[in-house]
């Protein structure tokens, strides 16, 4: 069972996902700049896994705080967020476990609650946050699980696993782990995903630590082998989902979407609904995050590319909803039109 | 000017195409052997590159045969040709140059010509295979510039530059070069080509060469720039084109096609005829090369992908001819029905 964050008396446990497959290593985060750094430098990446390390990230700030008035603490909490808020831009659940931790603060303060209970509450609730992950995940792979055939192999772009959230299941890989768990018989092919290899280096070591059949590829061969027949569903997560159904997720994701339609292969997100932004309308909307381009030109030491070269480095892509078959989420399984079946969940929420 | 394979007294020499962008080191192949390793180890590759190399071998061989009998240097000439024909699968050009090269042979032998004539022909014959490649890709330039318009911007996929033929202009990148011949202002979108990064290593480091305005990305990044309006056409060359324009391509050509067709951008394969195999009536009678999996779980020492994880290494797909635009040749431009339009071409040759 992999969770990749957690919250300890000394600080913010959190596997350091930069040295995976090779080393698992823990790192001890005691302050809210380390977290931040954390969220900014990859240690921890992955839409749900970013808002619950946020939440986390809030709750040691705040546990350090030393002075004795709530008006300080609220200015406080005001500059933690404030850098928790620009480690990236484009996983909403950032922003909305942001948004959750203020608001239990300001509840608290609401209430008359003294600095110490304030500090217990808010570290109670980043400890929710990651306790409802893990439910929710373990309900998306329960409506995602029934969505896959006995039989059948499930091609998965980055990683969607329980790396990339609270833990145990992860979304797209929880999907796969709900078939599994399902009685089903189910083989994956992994796409390395570059620049940063989430797929080879993650979604691979979590498949294998599982016993389920995994199957690594270049991020340029899934077109291949969705046209010789292999793939019978395509399963990723997402880092934003706009209210309309547009999905923002690693980049290239949006290129395996348009083949799976090429080969009539359906195509699923799975995510939890602090993914799903209702104040963003439209994919164009969501700001896509530009990285350091010497992910691309270089392997730790190894020079890639000559010296000089112009580099783009687009971390996420948008994936239109009309080439999305189903949104799962912890609330069952959305259609189109998303901008109705969306919003009925949060409805219902 | 680059000219990867060139003839010596001493040998071949060839630029070791392993050690670019940081290192520019010529090696002397002196046997057949060393040149069928270095044809199998990729020293040099890409079709028609590896169809001069191949000629290159067989005259090296030859001339390096000590016996005094014609039918001796005949039987020495099929183990030459039959070790040079198991190096690469796929590209069409090496058994293109090993039929053209015995035909030569057959040729000087019934014409009684005595073994040091044949050695000085067969020599002779492997230096105009050379030249007639870099006049060739001359004319795929010349044609294929002029599908270019002024100030578009162009992706490619792998190297299919002067460093994969011949030498000089390339094909897909003698396209590019045409066009820049003709005044036009042309800049290239290079996809790095996992696993072995023809595009970062190979294509930047040429068109860096050439002060021609090239832009890096992975691959997954393709459909992202197509999808934000950035790609007026796509470019690649081609490893071996079947009888109705189906192109089998560097891994990943497949996709960019899917993905160029999507989107409205025009799709061109440039290559010469002798990458046209007429007797391969369809993609699927094409071989696909399966490479050493150390290519995508390692990157020189460094280790990307856990231990044990099973691994495909296609080198190559299959583009079918509904979704390739035009196929430049040195004759001019074929285009849709191509069974009819590449016939008409060896008819005319």
């Amino acid at each position: 069972m992999i969770i990749p964050v957690e919250w300890t008396e000394e600080g913010v446990k959190m596997l350091d996902q930069r040295l995976l497959p090779t080393e698992e290593k823990w790192l001890m985060l005691k302050t809210f700049n380390d977290v931040a750094d954390g969220i900014r430098d990859m240690v921890v990446r992955g839409a749900p896994a970013i808002g619950v390390s946020a939440a986390y990230g809030i709750a040691v700030g705040v546990k350090n705080f030393v002075g004795t008035n709530v008006e300080d603490l609220e200015e406080e909490l005001d500059y933690i967020c404030e850098v928790i808020g620009k480690t990236r831009p484009t996983a909403v659940n950032l922003f909305w476990a942001i948004d959750r931790m203020k608001r239990t603060f300001q509840k608290a303060k609401g209430e008359g609650k003294t600095i110490t209970e304030i500090k217990q509450i808010m570290i109670q609730d980043a400890k929710d946050i990651h306790e409802e992950d893990i439910e929710s995940q373990r309900l998306i792979a329960k409506f995602g699980g029934e969505l896959l055939d006995d039989n059948s192999t499930v091609l998965t772009h980055c990683n969607a696993g329980a790396l990339a959230t609270g833990g145990v299941w992860g979304t797209a890989l929880g999907v796969i782990r709900g078939a599994v768990d399902q009685g089903k018989t189910i083989s994956v092919y992994a796409d390395e995903t570059r620049p940063y290899l989430q797929g080879a280096r993650l979604t691979a070591w979590e498949l294998l630590k599982d016993n389920i059949p995994v199957t690594l590829i270049t991020d340029n061969m899934s077109g291949h082998v969705m046209k010789k027949g292999m793939i019978q569903a395509v399963v990723v997560g997402s880092d934003r989902i706009a209210a309309n159904g547009d999905v923002a997720n690693k980049i290239g994701t949006y290129m395996v979407a348009v083949l799976a339609k090429q080969h009539g292969i359906p195509f699923y997100v799975a995510a939890p609904l602090s993914t799903v932004d209702m104040n963003c309308p439209t994919g164009d909307d969501i700001p896509i995050e530009e990285r350091d381009i010497r992910e691309i030109t270089h392997m730790k030491d190894i020079q890639l590319a000559p010296e000089g070269i112009s580099v783009d480095n687009f971390a996420f892509d948008v994936t239109p909803n009309e080439i999305v078959d189903a949104i799962i989420t912890e609330k069952g399984v959305a259609r189109k039109p998303y901008t109705e079946s969306l919003r009925k969940m949060f409805e219902e929420n």
